[in-house]
């Protein structure tokens, strides 16, 4: 199948204090409908593991018209845009329980091995070609995020037992998390967030010291985190919008 | 219907390092489980709402042989031991996709006025006594969580945006993951959790900084959430079992 769609449903007590489906949870929606459907081509964690490979998300971008309020099923429709031997293009089209689009993302994953966590070469995946989907999406090519100057403000993180994955690094969700985490409730409950990028570039672990180093102004969030050496593990931006209260 | 069955999966994303589902994201189930069936039983949150009401989470133990791992399928049975004016007894089954009970849990659930905070009269709910079961649980009845006399361990979190919930208080399952977090990768790798209590008493906001207390020893932690002001919010005790590596 060169498309894949998976329905999930927004419960009470999944939902943030908006009664909306958090950003954090959106994105493990994604990163799991990416799974099932490559599990379904045949080259998902059980293939690439037989080389000593896997998939790790590189960056996501995503623009969004709404949320998924409590109660609503909502569905991710997913397929690859393209590959080569290192990566592979990935895209999302978000819809609600009516059948309207409230959303798209694109997503680059690149196959690392496990062991050397260098990039793996994807040659030998060769039904990947077979799987790519002439279905367009609207949404432009993730950029660079900019990144201010100087940040405000930071805060110091250190990463728990909850934050930790199956790959034994802090969890793709988590990361989201701690970018969100610079707003205030204030600020969430007057504005919804219409688009988000996110970059990885570095894995966190286990009872690591991060900094977030965030910068909020004109509807605008930039925020990186950084492990204790000051190395960049990702950069982040979320734009938000007013809501009519 | 006396009982009520809530099918779940858990994703690759859902997991936790050690490939299971992580203890806070069964009392999320737990809770969407009851929420699910009060809701088809006609006293769930729209009911409620309309004397000024909600149903909150006092109580919860369980008891488990093992958690559902990456890809599984598990269900929630719940019914209605019991109930007065004030608050009901509600248990689960839980359920692995072979057909196993894998463990079972016991909440109890408080009506209060969303107002005042303080305790409903639930009298004028009379559907509630014809859907009591007679099905047995058989763990024992939640008693008091003993505290030691002083914590060797303390760690302060202030409360962030993702962490509340649509009742505008910190959500049931990140009190159950600060007090998972009190723990190390390491014993969370060589031991799995087989009983789990925790009540809550008094409810954390956004921007409170509450510090957890733990002591573990012998396989057993027991933790304390309390705020700024040093009232306990909730008590909590994990008890672990060596696994074989």
């Amino acid at each position: 199948m060169s498309e894949y769609t998976v329905t999930f449903n927004l419960t009470a007590a999944g939902c943030n204090a908006q009664m909306q489906l958090p950003l954090q949870s959106l994105v493990r929606d994604i990163i799991d409908a990416a799974t099932l459907h490559a599990n379904s081509l045949g080259f998902g964690y059980a293939r690439l593991i037989e080389d000593g490979n896997a998939w790790v998300l590189s960056r996501l971008s995503m623009q969004i018209s709404r949320f998924p309020t409590v109660g609503e099923s909502y569905s991710l429709t997913t397929w690859i845009e393209g590959f080569n031997r290192h990566f592979s293009e990935r895209n999302f089209e978000i819809i609600d329980a009516a059948g309207t689009t409230i959303g798209y993302a694109r997503t680059i994953w690149v196959a690392i091995n496990i062991a050397t966590r260098r990039p793996a070469d994807l040659s030998a995946l060769t039904g990947l070609s077979g799987s790519v989907s002439q279905r367009p999406c609207p949404i432009p090519r993730q950029g660079k995020i900019k990144l201010p100057e100087s940040f405000p403000n930071t805060t110091d993180y250190t990463v728990c037992v909850s934050d930790i994955d199956s790959n034994r690094h802090l969890t793709t969700a988590r990361y989201v998390e701690l970018v969100v985490n610079t707003l205030s409730l204030e600020t969430c409950d007057r504005n919804q967030i219409t688009e988000f990028e996110i970059s990885f570039m570095h894995e966190c672990h286990f009872g690591e010291t991060l900094t977030i180093s965030s910068l909020f102004s004109d509807n605008t969030l930039v925020a990186v985190i950084a492990d204790a050496q000051g190395i960049p593990c990702c950069n982040a931006k979320i734009t938000l919008s007013p809501v009519n209260l």
